[in-house]
């Protein structure tokens, strides 16, 4: 946060491109610096006026007689490079560039980006845009902004802090936010993100005390690695970042492709960084809105289990359906709690979960009554949170009920959200006392489960993360011989390389050796049935010439095959040179799965594991981390698969070695990590999962 | 809708229940009639009372002069009997038991629900309720009704009505649509649904002119086959139903048959329903908001090519990836599109899909423009359908976008959508703008994609629907043999007789005999291989005590494999009768399926066809359809399973006869339906899909 203190609390700041045409963004940024009540220095930039709303007008940032801790450029594309180099004499540390005009628009500008960017890094300044909307301090009213961030209605002072590639769509987001009476701290337009970037602003933001919760959209980065640390930093502090991904689909990354040339990145690979960090994703705007509204009492369940309690049978039933996917569940209350109930729920009401405390049962009568049952079910061990469903009720039985609940979520620990369908006008008042103690109100059972739901998942990864900076030793610091030391500068390694390797790391491979003919010792060597295959760096599609035999068990058998594989070669590929002949185990009575690792340029590496054989083509079944790894992620990888009931037994058959697929998996995830300069790719297909142990059966190391 | 005039339109309403205690259900009705400005008249009934709120009080309905239409209870349950004993003496057609105390009460409940049934049966007299919020008409200002429903804020005159079984749920979702500025024509909570139910109400409100939309709550049905038939007229008449289905999972379902004790019915046949009668399924209070608001202008994309225009490339983004999935593709527009668009585009902008207006675009001085703009999209043919991105545009611009889109509006039949985040109390006159000219406005572009494809959902059903009354034979006449005449009264076939009824009805099966002993003569009579079962009603597991054998190909392994079978039969289960031994083909080279029929005592017969053998443990696939159904409907059916994509030739294997799988189904939901006094359930399992033709290989049917 310190780097950037100048750019985010500026004591003064230029702002150039001001003139009498109030739709400048220039203008727009003074007026609503001045309106805001801004109380640093502002100092208008433009050489043909004297003054500007009062304020004396400067002919260049350089003319500037106090220092300058920020400075606004809004002048049109060709004036941004001599206001830089000004500001740059001036050492100004930081400029918003709000002006388009720049990559988004061709050729011309791709060269003023860079030029710019040169500029820029020459005086050690930093820049937020160029092509954004820039960026607004809610708290010290700074308005480094045009557009709809200066507009009306002004956002209210808060602790959500929202960074956003897209200007137009995050303020979307700010607005609905706003809307239901969440406020901000900073919000921020990063627009071509020609510098500064929305991973290192979060970073900052990570650092900021009066922001605890960041809101980002963004459509790529060339950093999901910082992204991976910042991420779990931020849950292990317990201070959430929800982040919606742009651009998840083929035509939604294509529209983005046109929109600000960013690479969006794979979205299998965000999906495990949501996983891995406990970054929660926002798909739709209303879900950051009641995401905001339940991290807002920074209280977590301990566990899946609900209590559901109101009015409303039906709002229960919606809250059990929509909460049983998300892994919430109605817990069966102790025999305890239903006696304490008992007391103070009518006869035809229900004291199992879902409590049915009966139609008109929240009114200032029964506040005593209620609080008794919500104390009871808060005290059930079996509760991790609690839903109070008042649906459609009215005015007085809304206060009523918020009352109560205020009382008791002052010194509660476990989460308690509200659904209420009243509208908002009528029941303003019961809405205030609610939003003064925490309690979230969400306007349908639904959401209220899938924002359980998001709290719970975000505890339980914090619990994770702090277990794991112990356990799974994700600083790997281990000096591993390097790549290049074992096979020189060739591009990929052969089968046999390849598999040494994987053997190295302590991943069991089959056993093979390549020869040149038939040799009856063979059988000594390696342990029937037997596979062979030719070898020949030539030859790509070994089974479609008749270069693979299996099921080899004599040695008049094996004789046939090295001859036949060698003759269909020549006859088929005459031109290829032949290494020799791969015989190898075959390997039985396993299930095929596909490993592998694949080097993301965002990411770094990323293992990836799958059903193989017909299934991959299939089922699409596979999962995938970014490296490195310890074993509770390797096996929450395999937990994902479809084919992981198979592994574990169907139709009676024995259990397969899930663990040693998982501890192949970390082996896989470590190696690619600390090779990491040198590894483009590796492919274990198929690797076999046996009722004892793995066995790679094929494997394929490519550098890069 | 006839038969329920007089309940929906009365002209005179008998209260019975009213008393000082103004938070009696009676008294809250009559109030509500009273300051709604009900016309018809209006009987208070206590014989405490001589005038209630200045109306003549009656002792009892009996006492009233005039006609009553419609009697409305809410006397405490031990009263309600002689109340209807009353009404029924006076001849009323209706009435409304708001009061609980019923069957959701324990045994005297169901007891006294039972009575209350007799007495209405015997003067035929129809019931909405008990234990229910009663029913609004808001256009002729009924209110038989308490709670929520006769509370402010009143709900507007419009065309959707709302028919639900959870009133404080259903409520919740009127509100919500109130609050968008959504009217309503009849609001009705139907409790208990003893005498009139869900289902019913829907197929009256299909009826009634004034209503143009349907939405309902419903937990469960015994009546969904009345669902299917209804749905389908409903979509082809261009009247949508949209229905939330409560209770779909397991402790939704549970929470459910603790509420009102119905039966919730299988999800997955509800999932088929919303599929085969265009009925929409509903998952969120908000959804039912956005989509009736899709709904109203009632104008259909053609296709699912949607332009995307505006000046947030963010929301362009948000809305292709929200669209991919939900069949939605930004289409490419033809070169004449867009030539005509870079004359009223900046050249900053882009004129490809999504269009990029550039920031600022919406404004009154480029209305012509943005005309001209928005007609050449929408004549585009690949054009379906346009979404306008306002995203966070102010006052003046979307006014102006506003009045643009309403001119093009009133003349275009292709749907045009408009997001918006801008807060409504500050567009409000673009907003009504926008209603006027029955332009929805969403919040979100995400929710807009999906509004959209809900619509070419819609209109791509409704098509097939009115397609389907011609080809696909709904309306099964031909009187087939009934399958009693067959196999007489047992209550299943065995398997060599349910192949012949499979193949009776054109389903190729594997050729059986069943034998004593050994025959050489076999071999001509069944083509090898061959698989040799034993066959006894007594013996259950025929594989686990080695009473099959597989893959036989000789007279000497024939002759073995029948001796072993028989001897293995005897050895484990010594008591078992043993008809004999089954001789079969072995079927190879093919795809293992399973189909089959279930009876659901709400839908009856639904055909279930998904993936054999190991598959239909790993996947689940499977995908299930009412019966009767043609052709289009069994080829979506397994255009949904995952193992279509190995039906369809995987990794360059012959693809399989999916035709003939489709035929198959076909067949079986005809016959099913036909048969369906007669049959509870056929498997067919495994039935192999082969490069030509099927083959059911084992199947049973069972009777009921």
């Amino acid at each position: 946060m310190n780097n950037y203190k100048n750019l985010l609390e500026p004591r003064s700041i230029a702002v150039v491109g001001v003139s009498e045409d109030a739709g400048r963004p220039g203008s727009q940024a003074v007026r609503a610096l001045m309106s805001n009540g801004y109380t640093g220095t502002i100092y208008p930039v433009n050489p043909k006026y004297e003054t500007f709303e009062g304020l004396k007008c400067y002919g260049s940032v350089a003319d500037i007689e106090g220092d300058v801790d920020l400075v606004v450029i809004g002048v049109p594309a060709q004036g941004v490079l001599a206001v830089l180099e000004s500001s740059a004499q001036k050492k100004v540390p930081f400029a918003v560039v709000l002006s388009g005009g720049f990559r988004e628009s061709g050729p011309e500008g791709v060269l003023r980006e860079e030029k710019m960017l040169a500029i820029a890094r020459a005086a050690g300044m930093r820049i937020i845009g160029p092509n954004c909307l820039g960026f607004a301090n809610i708290h010290s009213r700074v308005y480094a902004a045009f557009g709809s961030i200066t507009r009306e209605p002004k956002l209210e002072k808060g602790s959500v802090s929202l960074v956003t590639q897209s200007g137009g769509f995050g303020y979307s987001i700010a607005l609905a936010c706003a809307e239901a009476g969440i406020g901000f701290r900073h919000v921020i337009a990063t627009g071509n993100e020609s510098d500064v970037n929305t991973v290192q602003l979060i970073e900052a933001l990570l650092d900021d005390d009066e922001t605890h919760t960041i809101v980002a959209y963004i459509e790529g980065t060339n950093d999901g690695r910082a992204l991976l640390e910042i991420g779990r930093k931020a849950t292990a502090r317990g201070k959430p970042i929800l982040l919606w991904k742009g651009g998840v689909t083929e035509q939604g990354a294509l529209a983005a492709a046109s929109h600000t040339a960013s690479m969006t990145g794979v979205y299998d690979f965000y999906r495990a960084l949501f996983k891995q960090t406990g970054i929660v994703e926002i798909r739709e705007i209303h879900e950051a809105v009641d995401f905001l509204k339940a991290l807002e009492s920074k209280k977590y369940p301990d566990n899946g289990g609900v209590a559901v309690m109101g009015v409303s049978g039906g709002s229960a039933i919606v809250f059990a359906d929509a909460g049983e996917p998300q892994g919430l569940t109605l817990c069966e209350l102790g025999n305890d709690t239903q006696q304490k109930l008992l007391a103070v729920v009518p006869n035809i009401g229900a004291v199992h979960n879902p409590i049915d405390l009966t139609a008109g049962y929240f009114s200032a009568a029964n506040a005593q009554k209620l609080e008794a049952a919500v104390g009871a079910t808060l005290e059930d061990p079996a509760v991790g949170s609690l839903c109070i469903n008042l649906a459609t009720t009215g005015v007085s039985g809304s206060l009523a009920a918020a009352q109560v609940l205020a009382r008791i979520a002052a010194s509660a620990s476990k989460p308690i959200l509200v659904f209420s369908s009243a509208p908002s006008v009528q029941i303003a008042e019961a809405l205030r006392v609610f939003a003064d103690a925490g309690i979230p109100v969400l306007p349908s059972p639904s959401r209220a489960a899938k924002a359980i739901a998001m709290l719970m998942r975000f505890k339980r990864t914090q619990s994770r993360i702090l277990q794991m900076q112990e356990d799974e030793g994700l600083k790997v610091e281990r000096a591993s011989v390097p790549l290049s030391t074992a096979v020189g500068s060739r591009s990929s390694l052969s089968e046999v390389e390849s598999k040494e390797m994987l053997r190295s790391i302590g991943i069991p491979v089959t056993t093979d050796l390549i020869v040149k003919g038939f040799d009856a010792a063979l059988f000594d060597k390696v342990k029937a049935p037997l596979v062979v295959k030719i070898v020949s760096a030539d030859i790509a599609h070994k089974t479609e010439i008749g270069g693979v035999k299996v099921g080899i068990r004599t040695a008049q058998e094996l004789e046939s095959a090295i001859e036949q594989v060698l003759a269909n070669a020549q006859r088929h590929v005459p031109a290829a040179y032949i290494e020799g002949v791969l015989v190898s185990e075959m390997v039985t009575g396993g299930f095929e799965l596909i490993a592998g690792v694949v080097k993301d340029p965002s990411f770094g590496p990323v293992v990836v594991v799958g059903a193989g054989g017909i299934y991959a083509e299939v089922l699409k079944d596979s999962a995938c981390r970014i490296a490195p790894f310890g074993l509770p992620t390797a096996m929450e990888m395999l937990d994902e698969l479809q084919c992981s009931v198979i592994m574990r037994g169907v139709r009676g058959a024995l259990p397969l070695d899930v663990d040693a697929v998982a501890r192949a998996l970390v082996a896989l995830s470590q190696f690619a990590w600390e090779q990491r300069g040198d590894i483009a790719e590796i492919d274990i297909n198929p690797m076999f999962v046996l009722p004892h142990g793995v066995i790679a059966a094929d494997a394929l190391i490519v550098r890069g």
